[in-house]
This record gives structure tokens, sequence and C-alpha cells, in this order.
């Protein structure tokens, strides 16, 4: 049954695997960020890792239904695909399983998520963490996901971390505008660049107040109140004005952020998918944002219910790259104790990792190959113990990382083995 | 941009949603395994959805060979293969990335593994959570694995779960030894059935001591210490005997075990996959194992490395439903506290939410369209939270479960919004 080893061992391209401290740094700063939101009050929820396509890629926006990886499905014949986003799956739930709960609806999520385009980092398996309000309109739905997004990226304990508040309706109002195509496309790319000289050129030839608009753009990015103030002293029609006012009753209605906040009225990305504010978090090193979300009221519909919504999801290895590069601990844990024994001595060493475990310690025996203490340090080490307790026949020892031993007296040792472990010291 | 709805929204045979109730229960099973493995020193590590075919495959057996849900990844055309098992990847990992870890490896997972084969209750996607100890040999490492096994399952809370150890060394000398293949399988069948009278209607025409040996295997199955005395009755040839004292070995390691054991030495399956003794996990109302595993020393050679192993999962969603049938309790948490307030009083309401969340609990706030007091508790109630407090003209209440209605003296509240929230009682 064995297979001869003739292909290289190897992963597809965009996917890894997490080793013990690697996988530690991603699951703590995931249970951090789904016990703020839980204190929110958002309620997790579990959705499958692949659906069928087209009821998946209903909910999706181009750019994720692009990047959907579909294959068809041997034993039915039907066409699926991996979610690349887990935002459409709540939306089906919402408008079905939970359709007859009679006001807003707090859910949240973690789980890999796996895309075609290489994308951040070059990742095609990434692990989000997000939250989708249902039911809540503007300014108290938005503000609340202002709110939570901040409290969330907070969590990560990083230095720099910004939120930027952003609105659609600027640049679509003034894309919207322009009635050559090839132009159009040419300002989009020139305002998701923020190239002022770009727009500037790409907006030739339009109408004095249409061009004022869309050179204004680039620049509506910053301190909050002066972008506003910036938006309001330009010629916008009613529906425009009333989206600056939105983000402006949104800000308002904030109580303490944990973030500095940022907004970026020239916003250009997600037309297909976003109806109002939009959300980007940012922190120093990432280039993509961390985390990506913002208003899709017309989203639940394409599942045959109408409820407006916001949501965001946070990119976890993003946040874990940036925590590496700040230097930011690694998660505590348990201590971890490695008791090594000969094998003569295997039941004393099982009692006393028992022991050291109903007091709260990591415990695991050894009773392997006799080691030389250096090597059984090197070795307790990387398999993620910190401590050994060595059972010789010298007596019990501590070796501690550094190459400190200390004796364990005997009575010591005799109270650990009844299930007292406090005397034994090194706590 | 917008889908018409023309096809139904469904899901793929085989995979399902959980909504936060269900979630919950999973999730706490889950945590609640990964922290016992994490006690007895093993590591977790995180390992991705989908593999190249032809590597993932090396590292599994007949059966989840052919479960195994292939595509071809349309980015690089290389045929893919979602995990319908963890293991392997383990094992890759062990022989690569951790070759160099002078000792035995303790490492742990959770997550969603991908079957063809309906199996167990229909699921196609499978919630896993299991360890992996490498380098470690028999009699040590298996009654490690047996110690965390038992343990582990302890965590559910369930009446009557039981772990069987087996060997599969009894039967496949047994099965070696029948020449004719036709009959071989025939045997194969009825002794997974556990069937003495097939066995000896198959066993028509065998030798008498290997007749003999057949049709006492499915009788190797109970009381460990009976079943290991009746199989030392047996005619065994070495290697087989070596096998049974091997298991009695491990029975006489154990320290005490957080659940009854069963000793099965008539186990026919995993032939193509396991080395040496085998552990399956039941609970009542769940037909198959909820816990499966053994020892494969042969897996990391198909990786390029030599290293004993035993490893087993579990089947989180079996323990779940097994759970729920037994009426365990769901997991506690927060108390979850709705603050619904008409919108002028919006502030006061984001402040005490805040200073619940301060004090602990999940809150959240309500600015909803105005309701009466029962709707509103409905209400909340299906969206996750136990209690109300309403602020309105008349003054502020608490309503609770069941409609009792608590009035909150104004200066409770007075003390809540500035951060203090004992005094508003109900806790």
């Amino acid at each position: 049954m064995l297979s001869p080893p003739t292909q290289r061992i190897r992963l597809p391209i965009g996917v890894r695997d997490f080793l013990p401290q690697a996988a530690a740094r991603r699951r703590s700063i995931a249970e951090r960020l789904l016990a703020e939101f839980e204190r929110w009050g958002f309620e997790r929820i579990i959705t499958p890792l692949f659906e069928c396509a087209d009821v998946l890629e209903r909910g999706l926006g181009a750019d994720a239904r692009a990047a959907a990886i579909r294959f068809v499905e041997p034993q039915t014949g039907e066409v699926v695909a991996l979610r690349p986003d887990i935002t459409p799956q709540v939306a089906r739930l919402v408008a079905t399983r939970l359709a007859e709960v009679g006001g807003p609806v707090r859910l949240c999520y973690e789980g890999a998520v796996a895309r075609l385009a290489t994308g951040a980092r070059g990742q095609r398996e990434i692990l989000q963490a997000g939250v989708e309000l249902y039911g809540a309109g503007s300014p108290e739905g938005d503000a609340e996901a202002v709110s939570v997004a901040a409290a969330a990226l907070a969590t990560a304990g990083l230095p720099d971390v910004r939120l930027e508040v952003g609105h659609v309706a600027l640049a679509r109002h003034a894309l919207d505008a322009v009635d050559n195509e090839e132009q159009r496309a040419a300002l989009a790319v020139a305002l998701l660049r923020k190239d002022r000289a770009g727009v500037a050129r790409a907006a030739a030839g339009l109408a004095r107040p249409l061009r004022i608009l869309l050179e204004a753009l680039p620049g509506l990015y910053g301190e909050p109140r002066a972008v506003l103030g910036q938006a309001r002293a330009l010629r916008l029609p009613g529906a425009v004005r009333r989206a600056v006012d939105s983000v402006e009753e949104v800000l308002d209605s904030l109580e303490e952020v944990a973030l500095p906040l940022v907004v970026d009225l020239g916003e250009v990305r997600g037309f297909d998918y976003y109806t109002g504010i939009r959300l980007a978090g940012y922190v120093p090193g990432a280039g993509d944002a961390v985390l990506a979300g913002g208003r899709y009221d017309e989203l639940a519909a394409r599942y045959g219910r109408a409820a407006r919504a916001i949501g965001f999801a946070i990119d976890v290895e993003a946040l874990a790259e940036a925590q590496s590069a700040a230097s930011v601990p690694m998660p505590a844990r348990a201590d971890g104790v490695l008791v090594a024994a000969p094998r003569a001595r295997r039941r004393e060493a099982g009692k006393l990792a028992a022991a050291l475990r109903a007091a709260g310690a990591r415990a695991a025996v050894d009773l392997g190959v006799l080691r030389g203490r250096r090597a059984l340090l090197d070795y307790a080490i990387k398999a993620g113990f910190s401590r050994v307790v060595e059972l010789s026949p010298r007596g019990a020892f501590w070796l501690e990382e550094g190459g400190e031993v200390r004796a364990i007296a005997p009575g010591a040792l005799r109270r650990a083995l009844a299930g007292d472990v406090t005397a034994m010291g090194g706590h």
C-alpha cells in the first residue's frame, strides 16, 4: 500500500502549515477577536467550507466571485465552491433560518476561506474572523460596527493601528456622471491609487463641477472633522450630501473608540457590493487592509429577504505577521514541564505529571533514551516545555532553561507524588 | 449585479450550518478537547484545508483515500484534495519541518475534514480534534495515548462512554493464513460484524487450529483481564503472543484512567494503516466510533522519515449529538444583556452597555422600533440575550426571562452610567 515517494513533498501554492509557536499566535488572535465580538453581543456561528457555487456566488462581490475555487463534487456532479468569504453564508442564514427573529441579528464567525487570487501575501487559504449586524440602519448600526471594529483591532496589541471610515456615495456619484466607459475606468484606477495628477489627467474634458469633485476625491482623506468640512464645501447633490452627513452622524454617535479614526470619502472599491459606509483597518507593515467591510443593505435580498446589514472581516494572518514584526509577545500559556525518568520509574513519573497537570501545568513524561542534561533540556524546549524534572538515581532535579539545576528535596518529591506539588518549588 | 434567484437556496449533501446554540456546543467541545490535549503536553498546529493530492494520499489508508474529494486547482492545473484526515498532514510535518527534534513530538489539532463517503450520519464535512504522538513506542507511548484518549472523552461530560483498546495482530495473523481470497473476504466481513456463526460458516474447511482461532476472535471482546486470559489460552505464534502481552503491558502501566476500558482483540479494520494497538471510543446512541486511532509506525516513512507514531481523532459533531441526546447542559457563558432605549437616549444606552461589558457581561444596544415588553424580551432571547434593560420615559427596568419586571433605582442607574453596575442588581 505504500506509494513510492516519487513526487516531491510539497504544498500547493499559497497554502501553509503553522507549527506550534505560529499556530499559538494565530489561535490567540482569533480567540481574542471572537471574545471581543461576543462581548458586544455577537453570537458565533459555523458555516460550511464549501457550498453549491450558484448559491454562494449570489452573495459575492465581483472580486470574490472571480476568486472562488470551484469544482465538480464527484459524488453528485454538482458544481461547488470553497467559500472565498463567509459574509454570503451569513446572509443566506439570516434570510432563511433566522428570518423569524424580530429585530437586529448579531452574528460572528471565525474560519478559513480559500481564494484563487494570490492576493495579500500570496495566500490562498486565509484565516478570517468577522461580524455581521443585520437589521440595524445608519447611523446606529454603522456606529456599532465602527466601535466593534476598533475594539477588535485593539485586542491585537499593535501600535499605530488605524481604522478608516469611508463612504461609497461620493466616488460612485462622480463616476456615474462620466459617460465614456474608458474614461470612467481610467478615473477609477487613478482614484483607487489616490493619484491626484492621474485623476486630473483622466478628468480632462469633463464639466467643471464634475472635474472639481473628481479632483477633490483623493484629498478627502484624513482627520475626520477636516475631511468632512472639505466635503461639505463641495457642490454635492442632496443624496451625496446626506451620505456625508451620515458619516458625521456616525462619528458623532460614537462613544470612546479604541483607535484613531481616519475618514476616507474618496473610497472607490466594492461598488457592486457596498451601499453605504466602508470600513478598512490598517497596521504598520501590511500594505493591504487587515480589516475590511462596510454596509451592504442589498445583500440579504439576494437570498430572498430585505434586511439592512453591515459587517467586516479581519485577516488573522495579517495581524499575526504584524504582531511578529512589532515584537508583540507570544500569548502566555500554562507552564510546561517534562518529567524525564528511566523506564523503571515510569509510575512515579506518571504520578508526578498527573499532579503537575492537576496544579494547572502542562506536563508529559519522557521515558526516552537516557540523554545528558543539556540534550534533554534542548529537546524539551524544542518540544514545547519550558522546564524538566529529572528523576535520576541521584535524586530529583529541576533543569531550567539556561542550564540551572536545582535539587528537589526528597520530602518535597514525596508530597508531590501524593498530589501536592507546591513544595517542589520553581513556580 | 443581482443574480435572479432562479436556483433554490440549498446546501450540498452532507454539509450544514450551525446556528449559535449548536455552534456554541461544538466550540465548547472542541476547546475542552484541545485544552485537555495541551494539559498532556501536546502542542497545537494548523494545517491546510487542501493539499496536493499525491502528497496527501501517501499518508491515507485505503478508506480515506477512496473518500478524498479531489479537484483540479484552476490556477495551477494541479490535482489537489480536501483533507479527509489531518493525520497524514501531521506525518508530513514530523517527517520534514520537525525532523530535527531529538525526541518524542506531541502535536494536536482541531479542524474540519471533508469526505466523499457520506459515512457517519451522512456528513461530508466533519469537525475533528486529535493528537499525534511521534517517537514513542509501546508500551509507554500506547499507554500515554490511552490515557489522553480517556481523559479527552471524559471532558464531554457524557454518561456511559467507553474506550476500546484493540490490536490488529490476531485478526491479521488469522486472515493472512487463509489462502483463498474469497474465503478471506467473507471471514473479514463476518469478523467485522463479530458474527460468530458467520465466521464458523466461512471458516469451514480450514485447518483446525486456524478455525479455532478465527472462531475465537469475535469473542475476544470485553473486560480486559478476561479477554487477555482467553487470548493467552489460544495457540498463537510468538509474534502474536507478544502483541497480546503488549496490550497487557499497556493496561498495566496505566495510572487511573478516566473511563471504563474494554479490550477488543478481534479488531479487523485498518489493516493497511495500523501496525499495533487500536483505539476506539463509543458513546451511547452513536453507532460509529466517536474516537478512532491507533499505532501507525509506518506512516511517517511514507514522507521519508522512520518514526514510531500513535494518534487518534475525535468526531466533535458526534460528541455534540450525544451531548444533546443525553441532555448535557449547554456551556455556560457570560450574562447577555440587551439595553433597549429610544434613539434620543442612545448615548446613555451606549454607556450602560460599555459599563456592563467592562463588568464581564455581553451587552448590545437596541434602538429599534419601539416594541411592547413581551415582544422585546422575546426578540432578545432569540438574539442570544437572557435579559433586557429598558430605558423608557417611565424609568429604567430589568425585563427578565419569564416576564418579571424590576425597576432600577435612579441612583443605581446614575452609578451604572458612571461605570459601576453593581448597584443595578440582577446579578
